[in-house]
């Protein structure tokens, strides 16, 4: 795996809960490293201090990327505490290699693992740092700076040793049975739909369902359905989702992320 | 106009009413099939399943781009179902060609006009496309494939046959009588301007109009005013647009998109 | 200096108020003059009409950027009234040389001072403008139009003349006596991070202080703090900042830009 880690990575996409200017200064010293980056934000916008949404996140949209991109990711309330930093080598041969960098909170296990097999490196390298490390950017002055120069072609093995007790972080797994699936809610996305870790292999269009007493119905997308009313679809993520055709699922089953989510079969 | 189509069109227009993290995979596909291409992102912030209000800000934007730039459009509530996907070719002497890539709902025809004379066609080479479509992500999953493959150089006639019963839409025009001015609401922006689809050619600089029974004047810009004091003015975007100076307008005159506006002469 | 303003300068930053769609233009004005630009946003959700905050987070960010970037800021109240575009050249040995474009309303200053030496000039040349100005979009048809051929090699002083009656703005200096500290707020991050104009060089960690009858820490970072508890810190800018672990210091303590805040010890 090590002497794939050389070449010319130069996608460098980031995620972060930083909401506003913070990326900014991270893509500053990205190109000031490496001035020929191709930089991509996958969102700034995850909810604060939410490592699971902001894995979700990851884990959906990395693999779209083309192999040999380097992934920095920072939601990350333990800045500055003991919490390392790490750097992740996933690999598989449809989706090629991948390097995640970020906190050793869990954020990149889902993503790392949908790509493939991966090793978990401990970022200790300080030669790869920025100079003045703050107690409170490590986006800034270690993940950036980390990233930057991986995708010039340092070797991911060069940033420190190889771990094997990270933080594990994952999905859990719906439970279904003859009468009634039970998920749980992974994200609630921009439009209000309820993405959950359901994943089923065979649907049936046109089969009803209840949630809290009120029936939807499974449909192909958003618009098989009447405007305002309520369907399920496996989302473009693969997942079971939860939608309103035109409306907000979110609002109008009352639901969250972390919630239980009990579907009936009518 | 077809042999135009070919060549390396390198920029990329992203515009979208996904808000957060979608549009990311959809740069994942595009870099994955041209790794070259520059990604501009217009808005992913049009309020959702608002065709009209993207329609707008894409028309209001496209000119401003260089010949042979790529635009992907996708405020798509009817995705997956028969609605068809198309791609538009416009060109003028002054604007150069501009290609257009979304769904078959009126999304990119006032931008494909306001750049010049175009040609729409259809969607239907699946060579095209990614390898599986979701059934409700089509923006990452056709759009984007098949504009990175355009922005490659394959020609518009590739993508699918010519088609002329593509779906309208337009802001409609003004009323003008000796008194008053009648027109609507097109788009509020982020300010709280109101962006009407009333075209001005003779302005006179200081003559007082009504809306509402509220006066105000017409001035070539927001600062010629006192602070929260209301103004007329020839917007950025060549529009009759209506503002409060350092203030929102929107709710200062309690207006929203599609309402009328009615202008009276004082 | 003026021999250093000619050159390949290639990222162009872009900040202001603008929150959606309308940075898209100054990139398309952009690109239409450097094909070749890398056009790297800082921000666009600068409170509305806020100079000072659009200066501090202007100021916070470009020394990340690599020598030769050219930065275009616009929060402009005062577009198309008689205030002046200016350009500035700013150079230190060690952050290299960095030009800002934008409004003459003292946004640039506190960014342009942060870099080291500067010289001011009005931007008059209208060779370097779009041809038909707006009144009330000067960051797209001038300040991007300047910036572009800034970046492209043009010279500074040839925008128009050195000036030095420009506006001028500062975030004024903390008042430090034996018993207490009394400074101004002078943003709030979107974490809700009280950011201050308190300098301090030599910090006790673990010492404490009380804001308004509230006791809170000195610490290193935000993690060393239970969640919910307020601390005190030097921000990743360098300024002394206010949070909540886990939390909103802003509503915590209930302060706004502008507000006093007075540490007193303990």
């Amino acid at each position: 795996l090590r002497k794939h880690c050389k070449g010319d990575r130069m996608i460098i996409t980031l995620l972060s809960d930083f909401q506003d200017f913070y990326p900014a200064s991270m893509k500053g010293v990205i190109l000031r490293i490496n001035p020929d980056a191709k930089i991509i934000d996958i969102s700034h916008n995850i909810p604060k201090h939410n490592v699971f949404a902001g894995a979700f996140v990851l884990m959906t949209t990395v693999k779209y990327f083309p192999s040999r991109s380097v992934h920095i990711a920072v939601v990350d309330p333990g800045v500055g505490t003991e919490r390392r930093g790490i750097g992740i080598m996933s690999h598989s041969k449809s989706l090629g290699f991948h390097v995640f960098i970020g906190p050793d909170n869990g954020l990149l296990i889902p993503a790392s693992k949908s790509i493939g097999e991966f090793e978990v490196y401990e970022l200790t390298n300080k030669n790869l740092f920025q100079k003045n490390v703050s107690d409170s950017f490590h986006g800034r002055d270690i993940f950036a700076s980390v990233g930057a120069y991986i995708s010039t072609g340092i070797s991911l093995s060069d940033v420190g040793r190889q771990i094997f007790d990270y933080v594990k972080l994952d999905f859990g797994k719906a439970k279904i049975t003859e009468n009634l699936i039970i998920g749980k809610v992974i994200f609630i996305d921009s439009f209000g739909n309820i993405i959950t870790n359901i994943k089923l292999e065979n649907v049936k269009i046109g089969k009803t369902y209840e949630i809290d007493g009120k029936k939807l119905v499974f449909q192909k997308s958003y618009g098989f359905c009447d405007k305002g009313e309520p369907l399920i679809l496996i989302g473009s993520h693969g997942y079971l989702e939860i939608a309103v055709n035109n409306g907000n699922a979110s609002e109008f089953f009352n639901k969250k992320q972390g919630d239980d989510i009990v579907l009936n079969f009518v």
